[in-house]
């Protein structure tokens, strides 16, 4: 058998500890599939003294992070520090000037500095891999790079964050509102202190970009996803959903226009249909869904977070690492990305489900139906709550027919500022089947 | 850019020609992709005068599809022929002598002569790849062998022929039975003339124990695999189980004893849960489930056949052999892979869907529940139909407690021969979520 490849492992917390663990407990298994032994030499963390579950003692423990990357007994790096710069940033650029492979689960990272790196990376000669950075310990990257890398992909959509996936699907089966079950969330250690990263879906985004990026060949362009939250989704929101055949989910989706070659990313809630491969995921699971040319629709589906989950990503690249595997980060070379323009959406073609918050008074309805007809929306169903809530409002939803996005735009400018609205509106696209 | 990856093409059906048709189409992508051109060079199949929608001059025609293993000019091997034995395995053997990469979509054939083919391949250094033939263009054998690879997998379930699904699915919408639907599914292609490979479970048994193979490191051992179809499956029976919360899916299913190195491989229908990811895949899809010891459950999902989900998958294979990536074809060398026995499944605990087909007179029942009772059987729930159909006779329909299969068999063989059931009773697993 071949020369061990030899890892610094930079980042100790619950991903950490759990390669840490993988590598030991099936460390024939990985020995096996990857032609070599993988063998940790090297760590790097914080705190030296905090007790992670796992045996350290074999490893040699480094304060300075970064000069773990020079070590000549260091063939490869995995950074699990986190954070988009920082440490974690600086350890990686490391990594790549010493001629270390890197391997790395950090999302915020990499749709900020994934082009620069993988630059880099190519221009050193060395791998860049960062699998458990999307849908955890789903393989869709090498799903979307290497699996379909014979189709172009026109779009893809997924559910890519667990914590608000969790949030939505608890809300659904319990009816209780967001916040009571954010709440809940956060004491069961499934949503952060601070959770709005998750629920304002900049965490989605950050994993829609690198899809997008690898799917369509594009040059990865974070600063142009619009990402949308759930705190404004309430339980009324999804049973009306459900009563129209609908659940609630927070969908990221990038889609491009061959032609322009434009490229839309968005992350917001969506009403998917029942029929839609993401209306069953539940919980805290992942799934990204991808339409190549040949292959149709396909679909990945997993656990998107935890420690053996992420570890198993982590650990599926070291292995490719050890084989010799050597393709581009992002499908092609660098150089040979798409720079696409972001697509303007108004002119889409759409359905959605608009929520209204309005004053229980007589003209309300008047009002706002008069605003979609001004704006040329078409209305395929109205429902109206008998009962106003504790606040005395009520709540008006209805589905508007296939139409260009802006004129809901526009409907809403229309009424901004009329007095009979007590909240800002709610609009969800309806995804297609 | 380096030289082109040379193809020589053995089999025009429609897979041929979708490859023929998606290395055309995707021509710029696919070479961006592989890092070099990937060009068919030579053609051969049955007939030549036939009209296959595709422009073939620019290609050599070969009468003698063997002997296309030994041109000069020819890098890789696409056999698209089929058939376990025969001119396919001529070629395939052909081309691994010769020292060509071997591609093909060929289940039977891998199934029944994989390992011999995977040696021969690793003796002569050359790469042999079959993303095509386990569920059409899902990348599930790239997603097994390398993005779960860092896992000790305890279990793969799926459901691998569209035909069966296909059926299953249209007798679940239209309350129709078996006969009816497949008369209607083979008038629209969607079924063999000859359907027996399909609904008898065979096909899906070939692609089952090229997974087992792959997900276990276990020599493939299709001769091992029991296989069942779906043709005693009654429009009634779908309904009773729809009533009791699932649905009724033709299952391939294979576990390890992990201890005991045994191997349980399993195609029949079996009742799933709603909660199961396999309970949502309708129609012509197919779907993979594995569980790793650290990714936990992993969903892969998508077109199970037809011409271009076939042919994505041909292609990302050459994609991977351009690129020079040298997996070997099930996981670990198969001088690695470990022989298993095949396990003994009597003891196994599960629930069992049964349904006795009996005369409509008294003492039917008490005459079950005796043998169920003196086997051991513990009952949950017992549904009787009301109405006798046609041929007089009154369907029983029972779910059992969990309990060791043996004691469901024992049951039945107490019951074999007793006048009061018409037809042989039908037990169906109940799949846990």
């Amino acid at each position: 058998m071949a020369e061990p490849l030899r890892i610094a492992l930079a980042g100790l917390g619950t991903v950490g500890a759990g390669v840490v663990r993988l590598l030991h407990t099936n460390a024939a298994l990985v020995g096996a599939r990857a032609g070599r032994d993988i063998r940790i030499v090297a760590v790097s963390a914080r705190d030296r003294s905090r007790d992670r579950g796992v045996d350290l003692s074999a490893f040699d423990w480094c304060d300075d992070m970064t000069a773990m990357a020079a070590r000549p007994d260091v063939d490869a790096v995995v950074e699990l520090v986190g954070g988009a710069d920082g440490p974690a940033l600086t350890l990686a650029r490391a990594a790549t000037r010493e001629g270390k492979a890197l391997v790395t689960a950090n999302k915020a990272m990499i749709a900020h500095h994934g082009l620069a790196l993988a630059q880099a990376a190519e221009e050193a000669g060395v791998p860049l891999k960062f699998e458990a950075a999307v849908a955890g310990g789903i393989p869709v990257i090498k799903g979307l790079r290497e699996g379909a890398a014979a189709n172009h992909i026109g779009r893809v959509q997924g559910i890519l964050n667990g914590t608000c996936n969790f949030i939505l699907s608890a809300m659904e089966q319990s009816g209780r509102d967001f916040a009571d079950v954010l709440a809940e969330a956060q004491a069961l250690g499934f949503a952060e202190a601070d959770p709005s990263f998750d629920i304002d879906g900049i965490d989605a985004g950050h994993k829609l970009a690198i899809l997008a990026a690898i799917a369509f060949g594009a040059r990865l362009d974070f600063a142009h996803v619009s990402c949308g939250g759930i705190a404004q989704v309430r339980a009324a929101d999804i049973a009306r959903a459900r009563d129209l055949g609908f659940v609630i989910r927070l969908v990221g989706e990038a889609d491009i226009d061959v032609g322009a070659q434009r490229l839309l990313q968005r992350v917001r809630p969506c009403l998917v249909p029942r029929a839609h491969p993401l209306a069953h995921v539940d919980g805290a699971t992942n799934a990204v869904v991808a339409e190549g040319n040949f292959s149709g629709r396909l679909l990945f589906q997993g656990a998107g977070a935890g420690d053996g989950p992420t570890a198993s990503a982590v650990v599926a690249d070291l292995i490719d690492i050890a084989r010799g595997e050597s393709h581009p980060a992002f499908s092609v070379p660098v150089g040979r990305l798409a720079a696409m323009q972001p697509a303007e959406p108004g002119d889409r073609l759409g359905r959605s489900y608009i929520r209204f918050t309005v004053a229980d008074r007589p003209g309300v309805l008047a009002e706002i139906t008069a605003a979609m007809r001004d704006a040329e929306v078409s209305i395929e169903s109205l429902i109206q709550q008998g009962q106003p809530n504790a606040e005395g409002d009520v709540l008006v939803a209805m589905v508007t027919h296939e139409g260009p996005e802006q004129c809901v735009t526009r409907a809403l400018e229309l009424l901004s500022g009329a007095a009979s609205l007590t909240a800002p509106p709610l609009v969800l696209p309806l995804l297609e089947a």
